[in-house]
């Protein structure tokens, strides 16, 4: 039996490339092949991402793809096919998309991670049928993509959704980015990782000497944290409790200022649910203005880490359909 | 001759209502027919400013304007012509596009007076021809009109562009409306007399006392502070360096959110021009994420007090022509 027509997925991470098969709809049609990636010089990276690229393409030949879309971190000309600046890849100003259209002799797209994630759960994650929303990424960083009339918004040069970098503290603690107070500083993997560690020594909230043990380890990550404030761990549960309070400023910022039907929380800090979101959303009931406050629904992301390769997906078959913002490379 | 055709521009604002001619370019072709607004009950209102709009369809008849467009700060139910809440106006869920389209035997549409102000700088103003365009209007309070992908943004219910309430200082200056630290409160004319006031009684800053005279006459206005600024006053160009702080982080924040081509800041204390605008660049030009850190204009608005008529006309013209957001009422 012919398996349904699929593209490529592609997820390019600083450490892993993931690719797996996705349909028309959005649906990943098996499991991803995952390989790590080569974060030494540009060319060792594209050797060994190539070489990833061609043994996905066997793997998944029953799938005959005619294209290939690649979501990765950073800013990305997705007209051009370009990425002019990543934060965990060895690329800048590579044209990404002509390189492997002409290496594997298929078309290939480009989507920044954050956009393909958006676009992936409003077509086939938590938001699906919506046409205004809102995703922030709670990893080691901050990230956001915005789905707008019920499109990807870019803005004028594709740096729309820089979601971590809002100050929401003037004079506030510096960022990697050179401002003070992004909202980065605050609800990230490691804003948790630092309020978490305010909370060592003290034997009512680290009352094993949990945290304390983990940090002389040199394991005390926001994973880490998040899995013990699940179990119940005092210490860690209060420090969740200080980034749901700076989250909930992020939503009151986004809610005020774009006015989303929803905002989805992603990102591995976002699999923390509830016990996150559910402190952040009554700040933002109190604290942002109508209509949003009283109708914005604020909910964790579906996808998970595959919501950037499920995006990748479509931003091929838009690319295709001549209705992506992704121009097909020489090779279409 | 005849007179070019024009739909009726209105402004209504808690004080005054101004109404003029609009061509579809978006040219004003008179000057404004201004009378005083009706602060007290509902009813009194809504007579008063019937009573001013036949007056304007008298005084300007030879236009024949087929069609009128009202801007009003506040909630405005675009699509249903319905004044949710403004803060200005004694209308609640007032239903202002129908009860003026029965009364005047003519068709009106309303708009919100920030969303009028970008929509007329786009078409007629200090963007034309801008697809991504911010505007921060800082008055009394701050705030903000959205046009993102040449379109007015509205966001789910309406709600887009409340950039005065967006939180740039965690736990700070409680706002009006019941948060903590939003622009409005560090970047509005009221921030800018607050400044101002802790200026006065020192000699250096204000040497002849004039901060001091005003403050105790209750004279010490945004406008105030801004005219004594440019005149050189050594308390009044400190309070707006101060300002000028915080409408970078505004700046800032906008650019990481939305990269628009363009931000337009209009407004009173806009008037300041390049005193305010000169070290607000500069913050969003260290601050802001590449690309709109390099490629973003910071500019001020051309249209000043008649941006929110003429962009109500436009929105007429839109209704009209089928194009716009707004219904046109049973007078159509």
């Amino acid at each position: 039996v012919a398996a349904v027509a699929c593209v490529l997925g592609v997820d390019v991470g600083g450490t892993k490339v993931a690719v797996a098969p996705v349909d028309r709809s959005g649906a990943q049609l098996a499991g991803a092949l995952i390989e790590p990636s080569e974060s030494g010089s540009t060319e060792a990276f594209l050797a060994a991402l190539e070489a990833t690229l061609v043994r996905s393409l066997a793997k998944f030949k029953e799938f005959a793809p005619p294209a290939m879309g690649l979501a990765c971190a950073g800013t990305v000309d997705v007209s051009e096919g370009v990425v002019n600046k990543s934060p965990n890849l060895p690329l800048v100003d590579v044209p990404l998309a002509r390189l492997l259209t002409e290496g594997l002799g298929m078309p290939v797209v480009l989507e920044n991670d954050a956009k393909a994630a958006v676009w992936a759960e409003s077509v086939a994650g938590v938001a699906v049928g919506l046409k205004h929303v809102v995703l922030l990424t709670l990893g080691t960083g901050v990230g956001g993509g915005l789905l707008l009339d019920g499109r990807v918004y870019r803005g004028a040069g594709g740096g729309a959704g820089e979601l971590g970098h809002m100050i929401v503290q003037t004079g506030g603690v510096l960022c990697g980015c050179g401002a003070r107070g992004c909202l980065e500083m605050y609800a990230s993997g490691r804003a948790l990782v630092r309020y978490a560690s305010t909370r060592v020594r003290d034997p009512e909230l680290d009352p094993e000497g949990v945290l304390l043990a983990l940090r002389v380890k040199g394991r005390l990550t926001g994973g880490a944290v998040a899995r013990l404030a699940m179990q119940g761990h005092p210490g860690a549960l209060e420090a969740v409790e200080q980034l749901a309070g700076w989250l909930g400023i992020g939503l009151v910022n986004v809610s005020n200022t774009l006015n989303p039907e929803m905002i989805v929380v992603g990102g591995g800090v976002g699999r923390l649910g509830e016990l996150l979101l559910g402190p952040a959303r009554e700040f933002l009931g109190k604290n942002a203005m109508p209509p949003g406050r009283d109708e914005v629904r604020v909910v964790s992301a579906k996808l998970g880490n595959e919501a950037g390769l499920v995006g990748a997906g479509l931003a091929a078959w838009a690319a295709m359909a001549g209705t992506g913002d992704a121009g097909l490379g020489a090779g279409a």
